[in-house]
């Protein structure tokens, strides 16, 4: 049992293409050691065994339909299944079951994969920290948020993939803090119906797994226009450029400034900067906006935008939201429409900010830490004094604000043992590139292969 | 004098290419036609006639600079122009002038363009009126707004060529009561710096001519993606579509329910689609979404952003803002950033539904009047007791919510004399394509060429 879900995602479909396992074996392989391991991890909030097993026979009994066929995923419970609670681990959902599948669950059931769960999440999505979950490395440390139970799930090999959203931070933080990988991707080339969103703006669904080739995968079914989401993009991803002709941008000390990273985080970026080195034709020094830059307004628009987005179920079930994203949504209700307005002009400005140091120093990539700190410990809500969102995700808001993809890579491990992660980030709808990049990394380097014992 | 101001734009730079006039000779010429006629049509704001006259001579004096050379122009004066006067018809902007000239001016200039000076528009662009013009073809009408004096100055035959901006109908609602053609751009197709906005989503720079040839030529030299533009495209504008390979769109009767449209502009937009038919490949009935679905969210967003927008001249000149832009910037300035955030999403919903209108019924053009009535009488503020905005603009705001172009082309007159418009709207960056449809449309008409008499 154990060495089926130690495979890839990729080798895991591999093998039921190949009969060298049933989609069945490998859904009993998942269920079994969800079972053994989950009491200390939690990163479930439901389990879906029998409709799993019952897809699983069922495919086991037809024909192949897809690059997934038969490969267990667990979807981040924000994400709607259609006759499955969908809770987003908030009390005023509790009960709540979708009428019919995110846009992006269809494509994955399209091309074969087993829904397996639901995992857990920080609240609504709204947070950072996911304390539901236990980090499989330690459970004293937090899995990181929001997407904690999906990147909890893959780093204790209960599933193959799994999907997350990402806000601010929310694919990439887990999967620094679990040792996973994970895209967050380019603004509008993953549909979002279908799922509980806090920020038109912000919001985005992304591919997590164990290693970059499975997030490559899973993209490649994910990705693509779809009319159920107005926001949806037209342009396609496009296809993965050869990491060895592309030029990586290294931040200068600027981008740092104003705020502490620990220098074992910025050693590991070092570090991962030193092998890719052998992986992309140049690297270079560049210049990049202090994230510092964009905070307030990203703030000032997610707050407004979640207040909104909520407004109906504040009005009916308030008392049931948990304090800190009521606390959040009440900011953000508070906040006038000028401001709102003057801080998506900023927002532009930065964005444009953003592709301008792609364009003017001719780089494609840009290595950053994914926090400035190192896995915190399960439970805690601050940082040095600053709350955990402004304290953790300064080098991943800005991201979302600029609608970049970027990928959050296994970068090494602390003196105590943890896993720290980095990510790239790259232009527009160039996810499959950072894809390849992250795949020839992983072909340099071992981080990602490393198990946590449970 | 006469002849040589009733020419067109590209006819006169041809003029002046093949040596049959100068530049000084056409600056003079438009500078007596503004002395002759704009006591009685007051398109201008100002005119910098000793600036064009130096700037005709040295054009005159130097090689050609590009495909306006010697070419009198005229700007909404919204758009800025370095060591001018750049007021808006507001006291709260007297005497503004600002260092640098706005990217369009810059490309005109760089064209071989004489800027001859500053026309008259709605204080601050708002408003679909334009107080201090007349209509050239009856002074007790209105020219329409707010981008009026640019329209007026071209149907006096005082310049070639001019600018305007549209927001809900800025440029075309003067285009069709003044006899003109103008385009409202795709948006972040033609840069916006250095214009007074109003409205971050809403707002575009367009051209304005007397055929749509000239607003095909002036478009040639204002679109493109300028780095000063934060909101500025990457995305080029296409090449003109062939009219004859093109399936013109024409809405089905639930377009034009919940409000009346005046008899005779239905009549002049169904005599224009039969001229069309021989145009285009095809004439098909489509549906369109109802315009009054977007009305509100678009109000929301456009009164809330003029409120930011503006809101440092609001606390440091308040008194001397008019009262119609002061009473909806106040307005702007109590909306909720919940709502406004909601009406932004609304907004995208109602841009995909237009966008899949072309898609999902095969058409490249849609066919629309520019207002539901006809000319209005100058100094009019409501229609059947609905104010102006809401009444003039249902056909118009919609084209500026899903960022589409659209070109407003002469379609007859009115048994009382008055000219009647239309417009043709098309996919995002086809701006192109309607410039050569309407070409197309006015070799088959000559609505275009009648001339006021003044």
């Amino acid at each position: 049992m154990t060495e089926l879900t130690q495979m890839s995602l990729t080798e895991a479909a591999e093998a039921v293409r190949t009969g060298k396992v049933t989609a069945t074996g490998l859904v009993e392989a998942c269920l079994a050691r969800i079972e053994h391991t989950d009491g200390s991890v939690g990163a479930f909030a439901s389990v879906q065994a029998d409709e799993a097993l019952a897809e699983a026979a069922r495919l086991d009994g037809g024909e192949a339909t897809g690059p997934l066929h038969g490969v267990p995923v667990a979807l981040k419970d924000l994400i709607f299944t259609r006759g499955t609670p969908t809770e987003a681990n908030c009390a005023a959902l509790r009960g709540f079951t979708p009428e019919r599948d995110a846009t992006v669950v269809s494509r994955l059931r399209g091309a074969g994969a087993v829904i397996i769960g639901k995992t857990n999440t920080h609240e609504l999505a709204y947070g950072v920290s996911c304390p539901a979950s236990r980090n499989p490395w330690n459970p004293q440390r937090m899995t990181g948020g929001s997407s904690g139970g999906s990147a909890a799930s893959l780093a204790a090999r209960q599933v193959f993939g799994a999907l997350g959203t990402d806000t601010g931070g929310s694919v990439r933080i887990p999967s620094s803090y679990c040792g996973t990988t994970g895209i967050k991707t380019t603004r509008g080339a993953v549909p979002r119906d279908g799922v509980h969103l806090i920020s038109w703006t912000y919001d985005t669904v992304g591919p997590m797994a164990r290693t970059a080739a499975d997030c490559g995968a899973l993209l490649d079914v994910l990705a693509g226009f779809s009319r159920q989401d107005p926001y949806s993009s037209k342009t396609p991803l496009g296809a993965a450029g050869a990491p060895a002709g592309l030029v990586l941008g290294v931040p200068d000390e600027g981008f740092f400034e104003g705020f502490e990273t620990d220098p074992e985080v910025r050693a590991a970026m070092d570090e991962a900067v030193d092998v890719l080195g052998s992986v992309v034709a140049e690297v270079r020094t560049v210049r990049v906006p202090n994230t510092g830059e964009h905070f307030d307004a990203g703030a000032a628009i997610v707050f407004a935008e979640s207040a909104a987005l909520l407004e109906e179920l504040r009005s009916s079930s308030n008392e049931l939201i948990g304090e800190e994203p009521r606390a959040i949504m009440d900011s953000g209700a508070e906040i006038p429409g000028t401001a709102l307005a003057a801080a998506q002009a900023r927002r532009v400005s930065f964005e444009r900010a953003c592709l301008d140091v792609f364009e003017d120093q001719s780089v494609d990539l840009i290595v950053a830490p994914v926090t400035p700190n190192q896995v915190l410990d399960h439970g805690a809500v601050e940082l040095g004094g600053i709350p955990l969102i402004p304290a953790t995700t300064q080098f991943t808001f800005p991201v979302n604000a600029a609608g970049l993809p970027a990928i959050a890579l296994p970068g090494g491990f602390a003196a105590d043992g943890m896993p720290i992660g980095f990510q790239i980030v790259a232009r527009p709808f160039a996810d499959r590139t950072l894809a390849a990049v992250g795949e020839a990394f992983q072909k340099r380097t071992d981080h990602h292969a490393q198990t946590p014992r449970l």
